[in-house]
């Protein structure tokens, strides 16, 4: 890639919305335009719709293709970020190994870099937001599932089949409740917006004074995790202990992977910014509880920061991250010929 | 260091004995010398004796100092692998925040890189042992506790403040039992040598009919670890569900792990060499069995290969490890001047 050329391309490819945006080098996004994604219309059509989305964003902003270094795209896994290949995201019917990169690379006629979306998401977030300036941190989704990405010096640890990083599956509680991957006891089916309205039915149904179930409009079926979060800010006693629970499970995870990774920022998102304190401040307590006491003194659990941005801003950075690592390597001289 | 000087002084501070070495710099040792710690002395007095070891082994087999690239030193940790300082390692009463690197390197004069016992190990598994030619690396030690060390890329992966790989106090069962660092149901409480003992124990309580007790010489407060290994060899049904009840613990940690890190081999030490297949075959099943697919599909749990020649090779491993990342990063000339 050549680092003279002022533009990038970022692509977010989610489940229910596709994102393109035009940024400089800096990460300013100059322009964005979003379509719904319409996921059964399968692969070849959403990348042609993909296409069609980022020379039009262009456009709208009076660049050439000619000046843009590289597009950075944000998936859901499993991917490989070598090959380009999608393996199956569980958001994304029909991509079966399907060959992405190659596809936007061939049509869009420059450099293109596939991450999955909670690697590309915390490189986003070292490089913009809550991680600045640290050499090692986590980041963690707390939304519809946990994922996960390592970042260190700058850099997403992928591991040996880019498969790192997945905390949300790391087991606390072998005969616990089922996730998503077919296992039991995930932390992300403690912990993730879903299982925490989940855990929140369970208790309600056995004490339904509470204000989590009024926001519901009094249908347990209609419990969210937001109405949890909104109680509890109010002081409800069930939504408080919900969330003291989550910080337990949360904090106990969190202080297994310090003593593994010791890193130095964990970063949390969306239920976690929701929350704020309330679930923070004991989940730090907890981590510190379980975790080895040297770890445990440079780590901290902190609030994600670019909020919607995450995705615009995460496929940005994979082209900036790329640059700083050729320049860094010094491979740019031959790439940019 | 010099990479033309062609000697290495590999020294490993054990809580029960004192090794110096001096070997080549392919790795092979030419001459090794063994005291006794007598750990109550304190760290000024041993430091004079791996001096005086230091000496004594070189001119053994007829080396100057000058020609020694450097000392490598593996210890009990926690330490701080840049400064050189070793805060209260469990094994060596009175060290507390001891300057080793600084007392070393001015007796003998040449570069001393200290480094805790579980990563270096981990480095020579990776150079000389197990781990050889694999990108993505975790050595895990099983004997008096679980030491843990990530080799990636053929070093070490230190974290933060020198505190990763602490992979045996990951807590798999807060209410387990407890734990020598104080918390309960860490993996090295439930699967290190002593721990396996002691479930050993408990369950021959109930159950004494068991060759394990025979081994014991009929007496409880005898059962170790090796009998549980050497009865289960021999058929015992009790040793035998020692082991599977450890390869559950194990596998489980490990997908864990696997999970977190994405490593291609997890190299185990002591216990697991002892026991082989008996105790790797179901571990890598659970292993399997609790891990993600994509991740799981590239990692194997594999025995160490070192045995008693892993201190005196981790000692050393470090030197060349530190070689070969000063030729990569180009800042040999600059330190060989």
């Amino acid at each position: 890639m050549n680092s003279i050329k002022p533009y990038i391309i970022g692509i977010d490819i989610g489940g229910t919305k596709l994102a393109t945006v035009v940024a400089d080098t800096e990460g300013t996004i100059l322009r964005k335009l979003r379509w719904p994604t319409d996921s059964q219309r399968g692969p070849d059509a959403i990348v042609d719709s993909l296409i069609e989305m980022a020379h039009l964003t262009l456009s709208e902003v009076g660049v050439n293709m000619a000046d843009v270094a590289g597009v950075g795209v944000s998936c859901g896994g499993p991917l490989d970020t070598e090959t380009g290949v999608v393996y199956s995201p569980p958001n994304l019917p029909g991509w079966d190994a399907y060959p992405l990169k190659d596809k936007l690379g061939s049509a869009l006629e420059i450099p293109v870099i596939i991450e999955n979306d909670a690697n590309a998401g915390g490189l986003a977030e070292w490089m913009f937001g809550a991680g600045q300036r640290c050499r090692y941190m986590l980041y963690m989704t707390m939304g519809t599932g946990i994922g996960g990405g390592i970042v260190i010096d700058g850099q997403i640890y992928h591991g040996a089949n880019d498969s790192a990083g997945e905390v949300g599956h790391q087991i606390l509680i072998p005969e616990g409740p089922l996730c998503g991957c077919g296992q039991r006891g995930c932390l992300e089916a403690l912990c993730s917006g879903p299982s925490i309205a989940r855990r929140a039915r369970e208790l309600i149904a056995h004490d339904p004074d509470t204000l989590i179930l009024e926001l519901a409009g009094g249908r347990l079926e209609s419990v969210r995790t937001e109405f949890v979060v909104q109680a509890a800010h109010e002081g409800d006693a069930l939504a408080l202990k919900l969330l003291d629970q989550t910080a337990y499970y949360m904090g106990w995870g969190i202080a297994n992977l310090v003593n593994i990774l010791n890193v130095e920022v964990i970063v949390l998102g969306t239920v976690a910014v929701a929350a704020g304190s309330l679930l923070l401040e004991p989940m730090n307590r907890y981590m510190r509880r379980f975790a080895m006491s040297r770890p445990a003194e440079v780590a901290q659990i902190v609030p994600a920061q670019l909020g919607e941005l995450v995705g615009d801003l995460a496929a940005v950075a994979l082209v900036i991250a790329d640059q700083i690592e050729r320049t860094r390597s010094g491979t740019n001289s031959t790439l940019s010929q």
